[in-house]
């Protein structure tokens, strides 16, 4: 019996495909199909891997309890041994991997939950939270499963993606599913602006959140039609409902291929005004998407994403070259590069991580670059020595002070004078600028204006901090809101006063490539928007739409009110 | 050989007194001297308390096993039984109380912390982080050991007070000080907006903060002097500098007497203009203080120190008592209550603690009680019942959002039509006010202007938004600052438009109890300042040197000025 659940809509599109339930803590692990004549080494592939684990904790044990007057050390080791044994776990798994002929990580990731559930009926706190040691050995195993993987899914037959089902998703989670073949993301909590929303629109995925107890509602494999324009999930849909949401589909990708007919037309709009549209990326592997859509060039390089999740932080040369690939590839173009915005929830590898209470009022983005000279100067020698290569802007994140200005355009200096003595060369007149995102920039912009080329205005912080809301926290995500007339403030006064005093403004938050903010922000006076590259064509077909003779007074008369109520109506009104 | 560290000063004054070291972990713990005839006694309760925690656990082995297929959750327990018998922990602290004489609980931490520097040395990150089990076996035995004190410590006969000396202190350690005859506070970390400073500052006890290792250059009981005036600390002074100190120590209290003359003074500027100055309470206990120096009313009682560590929410008439007893001892004074500011660092016992990335951004304040609204309503109907002893104005922290105050008034309707059906009085006029502590408010006054009868806008929390600062951060502290030209828009507008619509403004953040900034704010247009009553006096020392004539146009041109160095400069001149 087919059934419909509704949830809240945050990624366009329409999924039809099987269900593949996640794990919260294993998102990396992946299930697939493993062929009857290969269980028995799956089964194989798993006895290795738990033994190297075993290996490895009887060398921690010896190793860690030399010299130490504490048994317990090495009790706390004997004590993972010990779950290595438990019936439930491996041995369990190795069961499921002949009955489900699954692959061997994911029969122990599904294990581990069922144990992991039964601690959570423990009643003493104490050990309650020991399931994290279960969760411990587990990752142990996958780890060196993973090291060794096993043979890979068959396509399906029936031409279907995969639908992933769980209960959340991080970026991390989401970053390993990109070179999957995912169709559709369906998640029990979430919000618009969840890390799964935020991740779906940019891979262009649809998906529907805040399902409650879709994980238990459905089973592993089962048919699945995600509806991410109106929020409805069908599980188990009969060939009929199918029929309808395939045509369906093709109707969407007609209006996407008309899209696709804008790539070469001007972004002007209807009076004359020529728009820039420009791509946010994460490094070289973007490019071929950036160059799909024809984007006037790069308005946001992160390249935190060069650092993430590495051991070791990629030393100049390395840099050079990833940052020199993406100018030599958009010729004419500017491409402006944010100097590492790390810290707060984008942990960096290799660099000891500090326990902070808030950790995005911490030390993150400049303020790191800032404690962190060396690193810091490293990264602008490769900016510098790449800037011969194109037409770079170098961004940097975060600012507050007018002495993180200084700081950083002394550093630069100092760079600069180092490359005079080694012979390097660069562009000299390479232009430095600088996000808007802390309410404390927006509202103080002469120390920014008199020191800096250019601005860009990340609407996600400005947004988070001048509410005093997170929005990756579910239970205040409601609470965060672009329209908010504060915010509008912010925004607005920011574009004028870059207009008043000849400095290009971009916003290159989610603001900008959200259709529903494109007339407003245009009626603002922007004219540099930055975003996903999946997002250019639709902001244009807006572009092409707008009339700003007529749009101006309008956005002055909205900017004028301060109920929110009020701001939200009218913003509507100005597609009409 | 006496010798001198320097560190910040956080909180004036001088002290003279015995070092006592505590650790961070377990700051209830104290330290006091057990006669030699009480030793057997002493080592005898240590005893008693281990096998208390031992039939505990042996206790909770047999419920926690009962029906578990895992033989580990048997063995986590076992391990803690393990720690009991690790000779460095307790059998350690029974020699360590009769070599030291003194008390079995702190005996006992001292001895774990020690393993836990030994488990710091550990490589194995999973092996270090299991140094929380052995904090956690020592937290049992501590429990135990509070349940059933030991003697008291005697009277030192010198009469020198206790000086703390810690890596850190947080809001909770400090509020266990309170009733102990504490002479000053110096830690290792920290800035003048950490707790510990804030704290120090509220008891008028001196401080010196970020002193680095001052806990490996003293011992318990050593003579130390603190000037948390100049912020030194001298350690193991000879007789002459004690004498000299003793000197300066009358000259302030001197001075201090000089203050205590003001306090009938009405605090009116040169030029005749009234200045309300209130009291930030706590509770009941903090009004002697209040009457000590004839404060105007209360300004802010932060009613969450009602449910801060406890096991139970206070019910209806346990909150009537408290809030009609502050009513009652303050006739014809207004009473400014502020509902629950619950979350973020204020825990909550008794009600289930959920994991937040960034608890400051997060449900927190009226966020939280719209989310629980049954105990927001007992709060209302607490509050409105005690209107009828004085003058009580309720007022809602947090506030970003109009349907935040929309929701609370709907709620208090709601609490007086309950109370009207059940015969209760209140008084019907009672006034509801709103903190303007998030940069959302401030940039959208007139939502809350047209919705409320007065505001209070909350710098610390403020500023922190404002500039995207967690002050209790050490890593970025330094960039807290509340001369920021930003946050001085923000404070001069709120006041300015409470002005202009006829709507009393008052602040009650650490800015109005501190003297640098009376001219300022005074100068802005702020005749409303709420502070701890130990200021209250040398604020009104401030206000009667004023004349606002001269300091109106000063200030207004400090407001226009955008370079965070020449603020801080005019600031400082305004004294002069």
């Amino acid at each position: 019996m087919p059934f419909t659940i509704h949830g809240l809509p945050v990624s366009q599109g329409i999924a039809i495909g099987h269900v593949h339930l996640v794990s919260h803590a294993m998102l990396e692990v992946n299930h697939y199909h493993v062929a009857a004549k290969y269980l028995p080494e799956e089964v194989e592939r798993l006895n290795e891997a738990v033994a190297t684990v075993q290996g490895e904790l009887v060398g921690l044990k010896a190793a860690a309890t030399a010299g130490q007057p504490h048994s317990e050390v090495g009790a706390f080791v004997d004590l993972q041994l010990m779950m290595l044994g438990d019936p439930m776990l491996v041995e369990a798994a190795r069961v499921l991997i002949s009955e489900r002929r699954c692959n061997a990580e994911w029969a122990l990731v599904q294990q581990m939950e069922l144990v992991v559930e039964q601690f959570d009926q423990i009643e003493d706190p104490y050990l309650r939270e020991r399931k994290a040691d279960v969760v411990q050995v587990v990752e142990r195993i996958v780890k060196v499963l993973l090291g060794h993987p096993g043979h890979l899914p068959p396509k399906r037959r029936d031409g279907l993606g995969t639908i992933i089902v769980a209960h959340d998703l991080s970026p991390a989670d989401t970053i390993g599913f990109r070179d999957h073949n995912i169709g559709g993301f369906v998640t029990d909590v979430g919000g618009p602006t969840s890390h799964t929303a935020i991740v779906a629109r940019s891979l262009r995925i649809p998906a529907v959140v805040g399902l409650h107890h879709i994980r238990q509602l459905v089973e592993e494999d089962e048919l699945l039609i995600i509806d991410g324009t109106r929020g409805v999930v069908i599980v188990a849909p009969d060939e009929r409902i199918v029929e309808e949401y395939r045509l369906r589909r093709s109707e969407l990708e007609l209006e996407r291929s008309k899209l696709n007919r804008l790539k070469d037309t001007p972004a002007t709009t209807l009076d004359g005004e020529d728009v820039n549209l420009l791509a946010n990326i994460e490094g070289p592997k973007d490019l071929n998407q950036v160059k799909a859509v024809n984007a006037d060039g790069v308005g946001l390089y992160r390249t935190e994403f060069l650092f993430i999740g590495r051991d070791a932080l990629p030393d100049e040369d390395e840099q050079y070259e990833a940052y020199r690939t993406v100018l030599k590839s958009l010729p004419g173009k500017p491409v402006t590069i944010r100097t590492f915005d790390v810290g707060a929830d984008k942990a960096l590898n290799g660099v000891s991580a500090r326990f902070e209470p808030n950790p995005a009022l911490g030390l993150r983005a400049i303020r790191y670059s800032l404690a962190e000279p060396q690193m810091f100067k490293t990264q602008l020698r490769a900016l510098l020595r790449a800037s011969v290569h194109g037409k770079l802007q170098i961004m940097i994140p975060m600012l507050a002070h007018a002495h993180e200005i200084d700081q950083s355009l002394q550093l630069i200096a100092k760079a600069k004078a180092e490359l005079d003595a080694e012979g390097l060369k660069y562009d000299p007149r390479v232009e430095i600028g600088g996000m808007i995102e802390v309410p404390a920039a927006a509202l103080a912009l002469g120390m920014f204006i008199r020191r800096l080329s250019f601005l860009s205005i990340g609407t996600n912080d400005l947004i988070q901090y001048t509410l005093a809301i997170d929005r990756s926290d579910e239970a205040v995500v409601h609470l965060y809101d672009p329209l908010h007339p504060a915010v509008l403030k912010l925004i607005a006064g920011t574009i004028q006063a870059g207009a008043r005093f000849g400095l290009p403004v971009s916003v290159c938050g989610e603001m900008a490539g959200d259709p529903a903010y494109t007339l407003l922000l245009l009626g603002m006076g922007l004219r540099n928007f930055s975003m996903h590259p999946g997002h250019i064509l639709e902001i244009k077909q807006q572009v092409l739409r707008a009339d700003l003779n007529e749009l101006a007074p309008r956005v002055q008369r909205i900017l004028k009110m301060d109920e929110q109520s009020k701001v939200r109506d009218a913003v509507m009104r100005l597609a009409n």
